[in-house]
């Protein structure tokens, strides 16, 4: 019982569509997997696994990479209902040389699966190859302030200043020493702190950074702090409670240098902290966007595209996106990366936003092969929202729905993010 | 690829049931528009356009409104996806003869839609033809407790008390000097309070008016207040902080006169303050029905039919329904009046609400050209709804839901309020 | 116009299951209906009908059954769109002679339904009648922590622990009572009380109980108190603001004697006083998971199948499911156990958690009559969502999809509660 025949030309269609991520974890010195294991070590797959009764004893550093994979892949039929498992089953697919009448794994197939990865993997044009087959043109990266930003094609791999460490870490001393170390200004006071962020905004953008980002918790309040309060917490309070006012300064600094502000709102770290590596955040569900009002009406200028832990912000995200000329809705992320939540979430987005502010997807991979499994879903959703909403109804020719596509899947980066 | 049979069936079948609107903006003196500007001056629009890039320019009153609709229009390609572009296309094809062949409106059709719009609008009898081709027979208007409540047939332009300055503007005395001007009451404590408002329920009801109707914002609680505390307030405090109160004997007059209380819960006003005209109100998603527990257990006599701003709501606005025998839901209002969202809470009320308090929707218009494309837009995602929940599954045969359908569209309409 | 032909496949492949229902309010001394008052007498009907209308007069325990029958039936023409009238539907096709053909109850059939089930239910093998018709293999109960767990089959009717009661309601002199009566303990510090408990949780574990259950408020926190807090509150407070503490002693005692222990969050009690029995119950809907973090990572010993009243809080059950491996989303409850928030409840979990760790359904039934009609309606949809997510997309075939609903519907039952 094939899907129909409307959804299947334009998912075809989009898929043709060459495409620009705007927001992954790839390492541009590493950006393909090397073996099985940097596959299934995902913390996608970990996750799964451990949420359904693997012990954590192979996940650790020291354990061979082919029994990790072997394990990970047994507990595969406990967890085989998931997206995440079809994305694997792409991945099989495409670049593994799984035959497309086979379209489950089972534990049997651990080694296989290792062998042929090892052996594809080697190839010294696989970079190349996977650039090809996802018909991936650029990928946006998430670089540390002090991250080195050369030693890479930055057309292809474009860098995006991440600021987590800077707004949330700043009480430690290591962060302030990294940011001494990359931009020579011993950090004291509001100034001196204004200085060295200029120096990383400089050296970013002069290095063709595209954006900034940055995750913020439920909670999270940006607010201006001015001068004295910094110099009284840096100086007596040990750097502590400056998270809102370096937040804001950042703000201002992706208005003098013309950067978008990607803001991923809802996340609360280590709600589980014996999880599997990067397993181990979740959220509370009470956020809100009207904490984001005074930031958004202070920086008319700002472009902030904004990804939502939790589709119950979706309808906030439509209206705020609706309303405010520089909110825009971006991608769908992590907890509501699955089916359900992108057709739901897409679906309210795509009669309600003007089309021109929608970023469609973005991968937040961290190996380029996922890419192409990760849009692929994302496509297949995509066509049938729109066949369902403006096709079927007579709204839209096909031509002009996949046009539609087109910008959600690459137009709109481009514009957005004037790549 | 048409819609299928069976939902075309019941949508032509609803498409005939004579309209009662139970809430809209419509100013009965000025009913129908005059020209295009009217029809795109609508907020949607200019938010739409103004969040998709437009300058607010044009906007001012004094710059020339066919200047102003070229602007919007021009624009359109940027929103030409959602929901609010479709209903300008209806009313283009219904109102203003652009060939149902033409699917899309672009810049260079500005002027002459609104030629069209000028000459069409200016035929003696375009109020009465409007309401023929929408089926329209009564609609309710949103009158300030001083408006004249004369001059128009109260027969077709049903008024309805909104109460919004009375209680959260009490502190101006602006807003005490017209309730002084049109009750001859001074008040200055809760007996005089009691008495003018007296007096507005009784100008209002002996004018026809069918209900009483509020908006609150996301943190409002009613209560009770005692007269020593509207007192105190009064002489000592400056009228501040009594809302509440005030909402409270509302309350007890729509009791003692029998009008139902509409409540339109959920707005933080003037978030973007610096938005288009009535295009500066968002929301705070953490918000809950618990807040009106005192209130629908204080007033089992008067019944309040409820709208929520967000979807998020409508679970609890569902519940609250099927247990408190006088909360009742209230169409689809403003952020959540798109496809997606009425499609979910539609068919989430229609499953478990009694069918006898379902009203199903009303058109908010400020223009009367607005009900059809509006109404248009429900009756397809309810013939759907009927379709996939009812007629398919074999509960009921067509004209079952048909009858169905008519209840939420006008039957429910004429108990509740008694027209 | 029937439903597909894939979806009636798969629905009666499911049909064929034989189920073992996890949770249910069966008495085991009277688990069938004598009347057809036991049916309609039921918390949803009385809620519905009166919800719509009707005067709470033949509620009354003094009022004649089949009077209270007459106005319940009288009133369902006003509540006859609602998934409850189906189940009741359902009811009267498979247990009272109804004709499949006919699709509606009215008033008119109050009687002679009435003298149906009076024949009906005498049957002496009725119970066992009613089992087979259900394909019911077992059922598990809601006892008291004194109820007798005797002159019953344990492998039929399954003893799960309450303990809202010890919870909430310690500082009830008669709680404590009965705690006494029931254990020999006389409770006046945490020692006693652990003594006690440990009495409780042998009796039940000694006569088969297979789970431990709370209902909780939305607001609610667990978190461990020590034995200094225990016993001032006991001795000088009245046995107040204890039931947080005595939640994390009874969680400690479901890890010590391996029973999973049911969460089922959110629901405010008695926000509608006057309302029928059982249906004054609502909830707010601003409550996380967050609230239980500190619960799950100190019990990884303890399986939590984790009900949540509101479909708005089904992603943070899917992602704490997905994370925590002793986090388990079970069923679908009350406010949330009608179609819509089924379907979307069961494709956000069977997309993204482990299916081994999916307890489909449980009936929460009163009379064993309704779990027939209840898991029907279940089946129906997670037969519509297998073929939606899997079947059609090519993920699964029938035999596989069959094969993923038995798990959510029986083996995750077996596996998670050992029986």
């Amino acid at each position: 019982m094939p899907l129909d025949q409307l959804v299947q030309n334009l998912e075809s269609a989009l898929s043709k569509v060459p495409l620009i991520d705007p927001h992954s974890h790839i390492d541009p010195l590493k950006p393909v997997s090397k073996s099985l294991d940097d596959i299934l070590g995902y913390h996608y797959y970990t996750e799964l696994a451990h949420s359904a009764g693997m012990p954590q004893t192979l996940l650790a550093p020291e354990a061979d990479p082919r029994d990790r994979v072997r394990e990970i892949v047994k507990f595969m039929d406990r967890y085989d209902n998931t997206a995440q498992y079809a994305w694997f089953i792409d991945i099989a697919h495409t670049f593994l040389g799984l035959p497309e009448s086979e379209t489950r794994v089972s534990a049997g197939d651990a080694d296989k699966l290792f062998d042929a990865a090892l052996k594809t993997f080697a190839q010294p044009d696989w970079e190349s190859q996977v650039f090809e087959k996802t018909r991936l043109e650029k990928i946006f990266l998430t670089n540390e302030f002090d991250d080195p930003l050369t030693g890479f094609d930055t057309a292809k791999y474009v860098p995006c200043l991440r600021t987590d460490t800077l707004v949330f870490h700043f009480d430690k001393p290591e962060t302030r020493r990294r940011l001494e170390a990359t931009t020579g200004i011993d950090v004291h006071d509001a100034a001196s702190l204004r200085r060295a962020l200029v120096r990383v905004f400089l050296r970013f953008t002069q290095n063709g950074a595209k954006a900034c980002a940055i995750s913020l918790p439920p909670t999270f309040h940006p607010a201006p702090f001015d001068d004295e309060h910094f110099y009284e917490q840096m100086q007596f309070h040990g750097y502590h409670d400056l998270a809102s006012g370096i937040f804001w300064l950042i703000a201002e600094l992706c208005r003098d240098f013309r950067l978008p502000f990607d803001l991923m709102i809802g996340v609360n770290r280590k709600v589980y902290p014996k999880g599997v590596y990067q397993g181990q955040d979740l959220f509370d569900q009470r956020t809100s966007l009207i904490q984001y009002r005074d930031l958004f009406n202070a920086f008319p200028e700002v472009t902030f595209p904004v990804s939502v832990l939790t589709s119950l912000q979706n309808q906030e995200l439509m209206a705020y996106s609706w309303i405010f000329p520089n909110v825009l809705p971006n991608g769908h992320w992590w907890y509501s990366n699955t089916p359900p939540f992108i057709r739901k979430d897409l679906t309210e987005r795509i009669t309600a936003v003007p089309k021109t502010k929608l970023i469609g997807y973005y991968s937040d991979a961290y190996k380029l092969e996922f890419v192409k499994p990760k849009y692929g879903m994302y496509r297949r959703i995509l066509a049938g929202v729109l066949a369902d909403e403006f096709v079927r109804p007579g709204t839209l020719s096909e031509t002009d729905a996949v046009a539609l596509g087109t910008r959600l899947l690459r137009d709109n980066v481009r514009e957005v993010f004037k790549v």
